[in-house]
């Protein structure tokens, strides 16, 4: 039994809606086992963006950092421009926070609907490096609003960068009953960080002898995600080809209004975020109409990384039974977070 | 009527096989219409490496320059070091010769399976820029095999190179019914190049009045093209992006047996240059089992560059009509392509 000191980024759009019934599920998930949560939010993203001009400052990341765990609705809405909250805050925190572990989860559930014909059986977790490839804004331009400008974007990849997600993504195969990693890269275009990422899982291979190893090109995989993939166990990529295999992924097993994600720092030196995939989609914002089962399902990860294994496998164990009928049914955004939470009480 | 001097690369693995049934085809094509071929091979690819070093050299660049327009089978082999013959032959052919516009059509022929359960009427074109992004590799890497390695890839994007692959694709969206184009990029992350490609399209936007144009990150896209595919008219994205939309296309509308592309230098200084979307495909080479279904749609595509518009509309045809009879059988590379080139002969 534990004391969680949670901090809540609900954020703009659905995020809000969505991060309710996550806190119910919670609460829910953990009712009776002794732990207990304490939650504080943060009053970050576009709103406070515009009211103060500020994303995230150093005080905002500092008082974060003192909590267990992050539980994250979504950043982002059109009146910012593109970028500055991406970039100032939620990829801000991925990286101060060392995130280097940005772990999804693809699995079909019985009941919910593919948009593949034959899905096959899907269960298998992408585990996307967080804090290097061409997320680190190494970009830069000259020239612009010229007809001369030039606009560079730089992918920076470090041995130590990728040997420790190689690694986390090696330890989770060899705890997975397949036992298969698949590394997804570009390797005969993008040589240097290729063939980095190719030689660096070749090394870790050794420290895990029963993982079975295989690689795809990115391009490649996309074609194998859509015509089978109950072929992949665990993927190992950087952040960008992640990013694009994930939304791909969380489409075939049901869309994004399931896929739940953890920005993971394995080595615990600061609390790691969930968030839902998708983002704060202002076209149904304050509507009821969002589904908040990704951020159910990114508390179950949550819990998991807390050492709460069976509220985890409660949580999902009660989406598992939900979807299974959900077939036909229109809920509100709080219905659906009513009924998990019911059943994750049991 | 013309005499095509036509370049021939078949490359490696089935490259050679599928070429064959292309030029078939080409010659069934243009039988009646007073228009000639003359071919020429070059050996280029993995047995040309092996046996001298070679990739693409300076006299076989300017012999190839020197041609009409190029037919391209497949280049790539395992017991090449990857990204030697990549960069050091297809790409450097497409940079040479200033192969910008990579075009690369996604249609679902009737009678064709699609791994999607309703893939609605899928029928678009993704212009991928072809000589910048992350493909010009710029990159390199300090202290390799060290811990302390640090390997960079840069994406370079100017105004010059994406100005006119975007005016090429609005061009194309505006000759088509449906007038829509889709720029493809991240430029929440991708500042820099992003804001460089939203800001092109939406000045090139004022000369194609009649273009409805939409934005999608591109891991949005990806969730599209598996959710609504048919949403799509002109997608328009840079390189990378574009070779990862393609494959998934081409997965989309009947597997990559079916994807063509064409290379085009659209300012005619060079040959252009046509080829299937899939690779040399060693496992199942010289065992007659490659679909030439693909080689033989690009062999439409570089008829209609040199304006043989009606040899092109036949070769589609011709296709469209097989592959609509195509369910249960099983035929060899060269059956298809005697099939077709019946067809095309009519
Ligand atoms: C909003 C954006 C910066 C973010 C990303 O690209 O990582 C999102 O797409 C995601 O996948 O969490
Ligand atoms: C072989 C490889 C270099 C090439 C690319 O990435 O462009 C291929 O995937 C393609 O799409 O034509």
């Amino acid at each position: 039994a534990q004391r969680i000191n949670l901090a809540v980024v609900a954020g703009d759009g659905i995020g809000t809606e969505v991060v309710e019934q996550g806190l119910l599920a919670l609460d829910a998930a953990l009712s009776g086992s002794g732990s207990t949560v304490t939650t504080t939010d943060y009053d970050l993203g576009a709103r406070r963006w515009h009211a103060t001009g500020e994303t995230l400052t150093d005080a905002d990341l500092e008082a974060i950092r003192s909590h267990d765990a992050i539980l994250l609705g979504a950043i982002g809405d059109p009146s910012v421009p593109s970028g500055v909250l991406e970039r100032g805050l939620l990829l801000k925190l991925r990286f101060a926070l060392d995130h280097y572990v940005n772990l999804r989860p693809a699995k079909l559930f019985p009941g919910v609907a593919s948009p593949l014909a034959n899905p096959g059986e899907v269960d298998f977790v992408v585990v996307r490096e967080g804090t290097e490839g061409p997320y680190v804004g190494n970009g830069g331009a000259i020239r612009v609003g010229t007809p001369h400008e030039v606009a560079n974007e730089v992918s920076v990849n470090t041995a130590f960068g990728v040997e420790r997600v190689v690694r986390d993504a090696f330890a989770r195969a060899n705890a997975r009953p397949r036992r298969k990693l698949t590394l997804v890269h570009k390797h005969n275009v993008l040589v240097h960080a290729g063939h980095l990422w190719r030689r660096t899982v070749e090394a870790v291979n050794a420290e895990f002898p029963d993982v079975t190893v295989d690689y795809l090109h990115v391009d490649a995989a996309t074609i194998f995600l859509v015509t089978d993939p109950a072929r992949f166990d665990v993927i190992v990529t950087d952040n960008l080809f992640g990013d694009i295999l994930t939304d791909l992924a969380g489409a075939i097993v049901g869309g994004i209004g399931l896929a739940a994600s953890a920005n993971i720092n394995p080595d615990r030196t600061a609390p790691s975020m969930f968030e839902p995939v998708h983002g704060s989609a202002p076209d149904i914002a304050g509507q009821g109409k969002a589904d908040p089962t990704a951020t159910v399902l990114s508390v179950a990860l949550l819990l998991d990384h807390l050492g709460e294994r069976d509220a985890a496998a409660r949580v999902e164990a009660a989406v598992a039974a939900d979807v299974a009928e959900r077939a036909g049914r229109v809920r509100s955004t709080a219905e659906v977070g009513k009924d998990l939470a019911a059943r994750i009480a049991g």
